[in-house]
């Protein structure tokens, strides 16, 4: 059991999921002042054995501490749990951590501003279990004001990185969003190759170590196409779209001669396609951006 | 010009193109006694000038070293070139850089026996310009006493790694094309990334930084799910599919609401329903294993 102590800040959390009981169990155990509220009962009893307090209601739980964080299933959760107790809100920081879109997130900063609330909108990039350790980074979106004054609070839920990025309240989601389609496009390719290599006895666990240099050495290339993305300059000063098409209808080739999931290829050629006819067979790979920057079908 | 110096072993260098041209440069520069050739006159001048020795044949290039190297386009180049001159490869250990899949590779293996040759297919994984330096990795496979006994000149060629796969001749191959899936894969789902946050005018030089952390952070996971292919169980220690769907959806509507390209989040939420379908609801992502080893329309 932990010591709550006066010294820290209090913080009320809303929502005792798998996630919210991870944010409320790092607060009390850095020693926050920590109410808290669930829908259905019983979540919060561990919590409550090391010094949490059960609010009794949504309305209690917002009254108890200047710092409210949410974090529920979705926003519909969200405006279910806050629209009936708004005015409780007024003058209060609310730090809202359930998963959203961009515009979901821009608009209910507008409805907090009609509260007279102040408002961040959070995306967690860890698990649960990571809450509180240094595997957690956070990112945050909304008055950089309202950030930093609860800057040592958050803090604690993310040990790895606590990020602040912008006043626009749409840029946490769309941060977590690119995050994600990093993770899954590395991940599906390594399957992709683990699968391809498994066709000649190749274990994954063989394989993991090189698969990690690749995709170390890809993060490079990145840092070197992002300049060229900004300046809409595309230069190949390594290999060109060309060359590429030609090294991905081998890996279609390949893939289909030895009977493993082909569509990966297929999608890179038909982007890489598109951007041989749209005038870019000689220019570095990063002047694909303009594949992804166009609506598809 | 360097010098040539006798205690450094002979190599000959069938091909000149933009490859096999930093090739030969390699090996003249770590004092080899190199013999080139070319279809095309004019592409050995500043080899020669550094100290090569053109051939006036290919039968004689290949007569000139116990090692031959040869990268061309294609192996449909490299049979043009080697056939008619077959019986002078008996005894020699013939070294093929050019891209290949894995069963043409294996073709070639057997083509190279019937004429007594010792054979290493190899795959590079550099541009030209990385040849000779920390940035180039080479893969090898075949025999593996024949690697072994041209190991020290065989690493001119690649300082950061010159690394013997196997005595399949098709895995340097495989390995080939599973890098370079892994890359594709990185480098459009981080693209896909910039264009989502281009839409916030955030800048991907912005974003570079959160990118490379996102991509190497993925690379543990890697480490993690190569066990679980290997042993084909798969428990969700972190997220389940399940809760991957639900954020791929999240992605999925953001790209479309935003009017970004939308094929990859829709690939990946299509890929991981199938694994719903599969029974796989409640697995770690390493299950879509399965997903990628069957062969797609
Ligand atoms: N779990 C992760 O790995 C992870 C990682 C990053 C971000 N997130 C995000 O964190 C948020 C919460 O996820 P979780 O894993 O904690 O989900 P969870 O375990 O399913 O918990 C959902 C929470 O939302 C509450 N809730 C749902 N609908 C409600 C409603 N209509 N009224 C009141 N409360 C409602 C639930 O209350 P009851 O207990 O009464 O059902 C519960 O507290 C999600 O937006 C998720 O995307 C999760
Ligand atoms: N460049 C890269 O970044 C890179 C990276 C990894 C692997 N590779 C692989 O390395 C190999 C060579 O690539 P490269 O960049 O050097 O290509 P390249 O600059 O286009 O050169 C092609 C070479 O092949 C020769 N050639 C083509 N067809 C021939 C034929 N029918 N008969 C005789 N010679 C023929 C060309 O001779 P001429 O000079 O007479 O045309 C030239 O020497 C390819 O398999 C490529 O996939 C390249």
């Amino acid at each position: 059991m932990s010591t709550v102590s006066a010294s820290e800040s209090p913080v009320t959390v809303v929502g005792l999921g798998l996630m919210g009981h991870a944010l409320a169990a790092a607060f009390v155990a850095k020693g926050h002042p920590t109410t808290v509220w669930n829908r259905s009962a019983g979540k919060a009893d561990d919590l409550v054995a090391a010094g949490a307090t059960l609010a009794d209601s949504v309305q209690a739980a917002v009254e108890a501490s200047p710092l409210v964080v949410v974090c529920v299933s979705d926003y519909d959760a969200v405006h279910a749990l806050l629209d009936p107790v708004g005015p409780a809100l007024a003058g209060r920081t609310l730090v809202n951590l359930t998963t959203a879109s961009s515009s979901q997130a821009r608009d209910t900063a507008e409805w907090a501003a009609k509260l007279d609330a102040t408002y961040l909108d959070g995306a967690i990039l860890a698990l649960p279990q990571g809450i509180g350790t240094d595997e957690a980074t956070l990112l945050y979106a909304g008055p950089k004001a309202a950030f930093e004054e609860h800057q040592a609070t958050l803090a604690v839920l993310g040990e790895a990185a606590t990020v602040y990025l912008d006043e626009d309240h749409g840029l946490s989601a769309l941060y977590d969003m690119a995050v994600l389609t990093i993770m899954w496009g590395v991940l599906n390719s390594f399957l992709h190759a683990a699968a391809l290599l498994g066709t000649a006895n190749v274990k994954a666990t063989t394989f993991a170590g090189m698969a990690a240099t690749a995709i170390n050495v890809t993060a490079d290339y990145v840092a070197a196409y992002a300049p060229q993305i900004d300046a809409g300059e595309y230069p190949a000063t390594d290999a060109t779209v060309n060359v590429h098409v030609g090294g991905m209808q081998h890996l279609l080739e390949e893939s289909k001669a030895l009977g493993v999931n082909a569509e990966l290829p297929r999608f890179f050629l038909e982007l890489a396609g598109r951007a041989v006819a749209g005038g870019h067979a000689e220019d570095s790979y990063a002047a694909l951006i303009k594949q992804f920057r166009a609506p598809s079908a």
